[in-house]
């Protein structure tokens, strides 16, 4: 008997009739003969208009008082999806994080999972009953009630297959799995089969949305199965997991675009020691995470550091580095929100020069400037114009190969 | 320093607003140096809107996952409320029925408070906290959460006032207080100042809504005085509490007229002992609470057997009754559906004979038939047709000298 874990996100639960559609899937997973244990965030746009009453209070609503309200979304659909699993005739039974023993750290909105202590939850399935868990939430070690925050429900999802021993951990959302672009932007792009958690760690710090990194991270960390699937149909979508060296020959495994980030530069910095260590201990604080860090060679004692960080985090950033350049005697920085950026992820790339050649080529022939890159062994990121981005990820995912066989779109039209 | 409960019904929380105007007030209180727990019922119809969705699933929820369901309304309330006194530069902070200790026994629904463990809430009002509380809900000794049934909050309310030694439980609602009768049915009724258990409990049995007979009683039981008032002005509402010899000179304190009711007459029950036993037997084995029970003497044996039992309780009554009348060998029951039940409280009637027939005298005047008659000490219930019950409950409030000044009327006319 095989332990299946599958975690369903907000649109996947979103009406009554869709929380209908998701226990049907899950008793027909039961009757395959698995025991179940299914992970719901809350319903469509319920966290949202929690949001909005509690900013109809206050700007800063007391963090503690938040999380408590928060969870309340989680609550609602996860017992919601126990009752239909036991109108099926199917028994059932949903727990909070704090029931299923998610212990977090006190980090109110943005929690740590420090433990999981899965006693009650495999009782319930010891006893037969699948296994309704709310995402997102925890209990924290001064016995708070927690929520994790972003993708807090993917790793809730990722976290309990991992503390259970379960063999997969099925990742369902409103599209067939992750594709090698965005198919709004790039209508050619095509659903992946297979991913190792490098390669979807890359893609999802390179701005894909289907999954966040912090639970691929836990994933890979713990060695738990992802399959990325639609709640829509049955197809297979994308499974994630170790990879062995045989995968090696795919290349390039996708291209992401990612419009959510700006560009810092510090201007005529002192180059000497400590100096960055201070920036970004200062922006660390500020709990902003940066991306992109690039400083080049420098000429007469100074240099010039640029980095991307989050959109959101611009009004703040703002404050930290007014403070910070005239401590570390630099006297201009510049925020540009006018960036894009372009990525291209690869395990193959580790055996493969060229790639990077390759790209900057194609970007070239379409004269789209390149301001920024950055690599690791298995990616190849550039900041170019938001204006070009569009273009620019069809062009790359053209070069590589990454198109959708052109038979079948021919024969179609 | 003083403890004191407040509870605020679904109306006092139906919306932001009416959250932050309980805030000011509680903040008040907070700041003429009480020390404050503040009991919330779910936001307006929120509880209706969850059943709504529930039932869009199946008609019989499981009960587990339905009390699941149902408490996140409170748990939207509190959380609110309590970012709201947060914002208002308060420390509050607010907690499930679980964390407050409210351990109840396995009913889910309908559960009894076994016990309360206040540990939290004291550590909580002890470090200056304003505790804000989830009415309507606990922690069973099974460790699920469950639900209190029809008027939970108040009893929440009660309950932790007794287990903190509070020193007064106040029961916001949208009425200024008790009412000598309906105004709705009787514009001329009076706040009552001041009622004794027994009287508030007698009145909650015949229909008067403000308070459910279940608080009452633990209130009484435990010496937990009652306050009960509007959470739209600041004016002074009912006392409930303890009532000494002097107050007696109060002969009749208020009137209800009770709709929800229905008549079950069994005829020619054959008049041997037990068997009045196994007809209510049967019927308390269905969960079925009935009221006013009525057999008069004896004729060739038989006799004729009458109750009054909640209409919704109808339908379950019709199937226990075609059961038993069979087995007792009686042959006829009817339901009569068309009936109220009219009755007077007063803690006065005790040292006042005559309140009876005056009564029956009021009813005799205006060509009402009384079907029906059960007392207590301190009250008289009629069952009359429903179609005369407003002008019944009229006439019996004048007579009884409950109408308002007429003074004060008059000069407003």
């Amino acid at each position: 008997m095989s332990i299946v874990v599958q975690k369903y996100g907000g649109s996947s639960v979103a009406t009554v009739e869709r929380i209908q559609a998701v226990a049907d899937r899950v008793v027909r997973a039961r009757e395959q003969g698995h025991d179940v244990v299914v992970v719901v965030s809350a319903m469509g746009d319920t966290t949202d208009e929690l949001l909005a009453m509690a900013s109809q209070i206050t700007d800063l609503p007391d963090p503690r008082e938040l999380d408590m309200l928060l969870t309340a979304g989680e609550r609602i659909a996860m017992s919601l999806l126990g009752i239909a699993i036991n109108a099926r005739g199917c028994r059932a039974a949903s727990y909070t994080g704090s029931q299923a023993g998610i212990i977090t750290d006190t980090q109110h909105g943005a929690a740590k999972i420090v433990e999981i202590r899965p006693k009650r939850v495999l009782e319930a399935l010891e006893a037969g009953s699948v296994v309704v868990l709310a995402g997102f939430q925890g209990l924290s070690s001064a016995y708070e009630i927690t929520t994790l925050g972003r993708g807090g429900s993917d790793l809730t999802a990722v976290a309990m297959a991992a503390a259970i021993g379960a063999d997969v951990c099925e990742i369902y959302t409103d599209v067939p799995g992750v594709f090698t672009a965005d198919p709004r932007i790039v209508p050619t792009a095509r659903k992946v089969d297979r991913l190792s958690y490098d390669e979807m760690l890359e893609l999802a710090a390179a701005g894909a949305r289907v999954l966040q990194a912090r639970s691929v991270e836990f994933a890979r960390r713990h060695g738990v199965r992802l399959h990325v699937r639609s709640s829509f149909d049955d197809q297979p979508g994308t499974w994630v997991e170790e990879v062995d060296g045989s995968m090696e020959g795919v290349m390039i495994s996708g291209a992401a675009l990612d419009t959510d980030e700006v560009k810092v530069t510090l201007e005529r910095v002192p180059d000497r020691p400590g100096v960055a260590a201070r920036v970004f201990k200062a922006i660390a604080a500020e709990g902003i995470n940066i991306d992109m860090i690039v400083q080049n060679v420098s000429h007469e004692g100074v240099t010039d550091l640029s980095f991307t960080a989050p959109r959101e985090d611009a009004p703040k950033l703002r404050g930290v580095l007014e403070r910070i350049t005239a401590e570390i005697g630099t006297d201009r920085f510049s925020i540009d929100e006018g960036i894009a950026k372009l990525s291209l992820v690869g395990a193959g790339m580790r055996s493969h020069p060229g790639v990077a050649a390759d790209m900057f080529d194609a970007l070239a022939g379409e004269a789209i400037n390149i301001e920024m890159i950055s690599t690791s062994p298995i990616r190849i990121s550039c900041v170019i114009r938001q204006d070009d981005g569009e273009r620019a990820l069809r062009t790359v995912h053209a070069r590589f190969g990454l198109d959708e066989e052109q038979s079948s779109d021919s024969s179609r039209a």
